[in-house]
């Protein structure tokens, strides 16, 4: 299997994760405009993974200006694009960021110079990324202990990041530190995530993993059967509220009751130190079909109502701790964070 | 559309709610083992519409009996079958425990009269858990006010029942009684029966319903868009704990963490007074192709371990109510539902 994403002799190229497990294509861009649609149609997800395709997108989208070009205006075009495609994920607007700061910083060199350094942070982000996930792994390892019983929900695994994952990267390291590490990965409707990219990834791994419906984690948990839960996360106040894929609220909620301990793994990029708390996170809602439909076909009354958003927030008090690559964050996590800033 | 469940010209014939909202299909049985199919492969459930269903497969096993057959032995192998169909819901059992006392009242009479008599309690057996609904919707809609935003989990309504259903029969009440009453139907992975059945219901008698994935109640309790919850059940112990769909123990659980009240509806014949307590509730696991597929395709990776109990345990703590035909009982429970027996 290739990367997530990476550059390829001028283009952009994805996995194509709406297809995975059945089919493993890839999505090849050559414009940023190509880059800005794969985001949005979840070609590429994961909050890592989204802000090192838009900082491809950037790159990709000011390797074709032309010398007569605008180079500011062609670069706010792009980048207005691209920061439209979602609006929760942190890393997104993190990466964007950075590649603004590169270029007014380079913006008057030649265009070929321009072009290269674009290229080059671009593919720093994708590199850093990767060292965060592993680092992340490494210190999350450091709370599990032989024999666990894991909940993951959604895919924040090599997928979502550009490579080893935040969640799956904590899982991934414990595998490797112990003997008996046993995952169970809720399927994450409506884009089951779970299902179709975190079975498929630990199963490539050899790492076990136990498939359940969503619904089902609370009993497990209540049996003894699952004994703590790790996910990623899209966005992250300064006070440790957590954004992450819709049903992370539920399983925060479920862990607490059942005196099981709740961790968060993900990169400082994604903590948006300006929001004081997740009452400030935009939500995202997404098109109704994706809860009416299944695939193709209708799963219940065509034209019902419905309710569709992508993500919900977990109240710090629910999270046991944050797990980020500079080490692991406790309450208070206005505190404890803005020490890894 | 046709009763959930009819006797009609020596068969018995059911709406294929497998089929639904699809396609509108009718399971016509001609002997027992097609009754017994039926509740196998959920052609037909519900905790009482599988007791209903139960009552006629004896019914209409018995119609086919000949003079010269050894009625007791018979009677045995019918009743054998059917019991083994499914664990769970104790309708089924409570059901079959009321024929075989109309079977061994009756087995010396006439063998003309003894299948009348045994066809006349099933079909009296359909009428009751009609008119039993329609007492428990009167009793629940006291619990409502006008404004109600009410989550159901699954599908308690005429297709789990003879008609009008259980938490569907108060939410029907409900809306009679009041102008404002929307309903929040959560799809019930595997099965899909909030989104296929519930949506489909609700949608026919025009009651405003909205369909969320399983895992956004918890998230849209926390934004007070949710204000109650009312799910059916499949066997309640004596001391309140509730068996009911996979998922009901992590609705209750989430309102119990927003301060939201959760109700139970049903019927007496779900209560299994022997049972001291919700752990001795046999919890059925289905095929777990149920879990890897939707419809006929794969959704993850297809050898995939999975775990598919289809129902969870309740504890009563978390039970504000329990909705029955001859009142409301709550805590202790022990006391309230043993005043109803």
């Amino acid at each position: 299997m290739r990367p997530t994403i990476e550059w390829n002799k001028n283009k952009v190229i994805m996995i194509d994760q709406r297809k995975l497990p059945a089919e493993e294509t890839y999505w090849e861009c050559i414009d940023y405009e190509q880059v800005a649609q794969a985001i949005e149609k979840m070609v590429i997800r994961g909050a890592p993974a989204i802000g090192v395709a838009a900082a491809y997108g950037i790159g990709l989208g000011m390797m074709n200006i032309k010398e007569d070009d605008n180079r500011a205006s062609a670069f706010d075009i792009i980048y207005s694009r691209l920061e439209k495609t979602r609006p929760t994920a942190r890393n997104l607007f993190w990466a964007l960021e950075r590649m603004k700061k590169i270029f007014q910083k380079n913006q008057n060199r030649s265009l070929s110079e321009l072009k290269n350094t674009l290229l080059k942070q671009a593919q720093a982000l994708e590199k850093e990324d990767l060292e965060t996930c592993q680092q992340i792994g490494s210190y999350g390892a450091d709370l599990v202990k032989d024999g666990e019983r894991i909940l993951t929900h959604c895919n924040a695994g090599a997928l979502a990041t550009a490579g080893y994952g935040t969640a799956l990267g904590v899982i991934r390291s414990s595998f490797k530190k112990y003997k008996d590490i046993k995952v169970y990965a809720s399927e994450t409707r409506p884009f089951l995530q779970g299902a179709r990219l975190t079975c498929w990834e630990l199963q490539r791994d050899r790492i076990p993993v136990v498939l359940i419906t969503d619904n089902m984690a609370g009993w497990l948990m209540n049996k003894g059967e699952i004994s703590m839960v790790v996910t990623g996360a899209d966005r992250i106040s300064s006070n440790g509220d957590t954004a992450n894929k819709i049903g992370t609220y539920t399983a925060a909620v479920l862990a607490k009751e059942n005196n099981i301990p709740f961790y968060v793994a993900a990169p400082l990029s994604t903590i948006d130190f300006e929001l004081q708390n997740g009452d400030q996170i935009p939500i995202e809602e997404r098109d109704p079909d994706e809860v009416r439909k299944f695939g193709e076909a209708f799963i219940t009354v065509p034209d019902i109502e419905v309710r569709n958003p992508a993500f919900d927030v977990t109240p710090a008090s629910y999270i046991t701790a944050i797990i980020t690559e500079k080490g692991i964050a406790r309450r208070p996590y206005h505190k404890s964070l803005s020490e890894f800033k």
